[in-house]
């Protein structure tokens, strides 16, 4: 079974979880607090369907990884779909934080219902996607639902570790390459760790095996990320749906930037010396990339891609879920480079 | 034993269970995350001490219900420090959604730290929160621990729908009378129907018990809850801290006024002729009391506080601990009245 044939029995199953989670909260409550769950997730409003939904990346990697374990899929779905509403959930807060209008080209959830809705709208997403990983005890022991319940509150308190750094790091010019990765771990990697464990935890997989799937997952996230912030500045605008010159415009703390900091050359002398406008991206990218940071960032992607690699091999046994693991992990860092 | 005797007892507990919570959680990683938690809790920064830290209500009901019901109160602390720390997730989101400046005499939150850094605070106090009940574990079951897990997040999405209510009602000058119990029943009652229902799942009651102790938090809390808007009100703004101005410029929906709207009388007519200046507010409280707007919420804070103590007696034998929880209920119901 390749991926695609993966994907197209788990997708409409994971969409499933998801609404049933919510229902089951959310029964005899106001409609309006679904509406904005709804519309977030991409099902409801102007704009809603597939492109609103987003991949579903972290569910997938879950159900595959259990599947590639040895276990089902079925039984990883309501801690898939707990996974995702965390995500979700951190989504509508960042979107606040950072002030983005727009996420996957819609409104975002604050601009359309005004922070104080937001905020609401996000804690009761957060609140839902932790009832829905206890819905795991309908397959397994309490013991299992427990342990899967604190996986996926360790990488709830990652998450706000990594979003903490990020926001402080809005307030400096400055920080050492060696910040990057404490930030990324959290915001990125500890979820998608948290994905990969969890899946080979409900398949039953002992402690060794079950640290290779999250070793797996959590250096997929870092690779993730790093190609996503070459992207952010050498990417085609056209093909990413983002504006390049936001990354070296909004003063973002990427590693490339990161990288020519701790060059101590012409970029980082320009980036000391105060805020880039958009018509220097250009001339500042090429700067960068001469400096080194594109090698460098190179470099990274290939070394944890290759970490990902190593530690789904280490994990699995070559079979069909372990592939499509494989074409997954390819498709998400191979994107448009 | 009375219940200042209790009390001293079981308030170090509290506070000892409450940091170990968030100490567990944040080894590792930021001091300044911590640092957010800790000054919102009342133990560091300035203003620190006993007035800043309240009354830990919650916890304090969530332990001697547990000892009224026949358990001990040791293996309910996990669980009572959990509930107190989503106490305080909402109030920190609360005041960011209000724009509070001010919190037991301190600043906000978000006015010391900023917008961004208040949310992701409080997310992170929620999931300490649900990370600490399930320290339950360490003496009950696991079956045991994930109820009393459930039971919190079941509390969380009553919070974030009487929230939801609250802002809602924001924008619209008329509520009928009944739009009131929806809001208070999430937005006060519901955490403390969950103190006391937790108290008495981890003493080993069965569910009609269970329940009797949960309707007997219920309805205490929805008395609080009336007796705080008639404060607001008619109350000492020397005894209570609150400018009595403010329910009624800031124009809340409260138990009084939503009274005074459905009587369609002069207070009604100026109500919805445009907001309430400072200077209106004594005219305005006497007409509401003239109109039956007191003795309305009299009746309902004495018919609530009936229910409750009914409850608690269908609950519990008179042991030393139920004689403590009468005594705490007379404590909250007859402040400064």
């Amino acid at each position: 079974m390749t991926l695609q044939s993966f994907t197209e029995k788990m997708r409409p199953a994971i969409e499933d979880e998801l609404f049933q989670s919510i229902d089951r909260a959310l029964s005899n409550h106001p409609n309006g607090l679904r509406e904005m769950l709804a519309y977030h997730l991409g099902w409801e409003g102007q704009g809603a369907g597939p492109e609103a939904q987003g991949k579903r990346i972290r569910p997938l990697l879950a159900l595959l990884c259990s599947v590639a374990a040895g276990g089902d899929w079925e039984s990883a779905l309501p801690a898939a779909a707990g996974i995702e509403l965390i995500h979700n959930f951190s989504l509508i807060h960042d979107d606040i934080q950072d002030q983005s209008q727009l996420r996957r080209g819609r409104p975002t959830v604050w601009v359309k219902w005004g922070i104080p809705q937001a905020i609401n709208a996000g804690d009761l997403m957060f609140t839902i996607a932790h009832m829905a990983v206890l819905e795991v005890g309908r397959t397994k022991t309490a013991q299992v639902t427990l342990d899967a319940s604190s996986l996926l509150h360790q990488a709830c308190v990652d998450l706000t570790k990594g979003q903490y750094l990020d926001l402080a790091y809005e307030n400096e010019k400055v920080i050492p390459l060696e910040g990057y990765w404490p930030m990324v771990a959290g915001k990125t990697a500890a979820l998608l760790a948290c994905s990969t464990e969890i899946g080979a935890l409900l398949a039953g997989c002992q402690p060794i095996r079950r640290k290779a799937f999250r070793q797996f997952g959590y250096s997929l996230g870092l690779a993730f990320q790093v190609l996503d912030d070459w992207l952010g500045i050498w990417g085609d605008t056209a093909l990413t749906g983002k504006s390049v010159e936001n990354d070296l415009v909004s003063g973002k703390k990427t590693l490339p930037v990161l990288y020519g900091i701790s060059q101590k050359k012409k970029f980082a002398e320009r980036w000391i010396s105060g805020s880039i406008s958009p018509d220097e991206v250009t001339l500042l990218a090429k700067m960068l990339e001469d400096e080194g940071a594109q090698a460098y960032t190179d470099a990274m992607a290939d070394q944890l891609t290759g970490d990902a690699l190593v530690a789904l091999d280490a994990a699995c046994d070559q079979n069909e879920a372990a592939f499509a693991l494989h074409e997954l992990a390819n498709q998400l860092l191979r994107r448009n480079k």
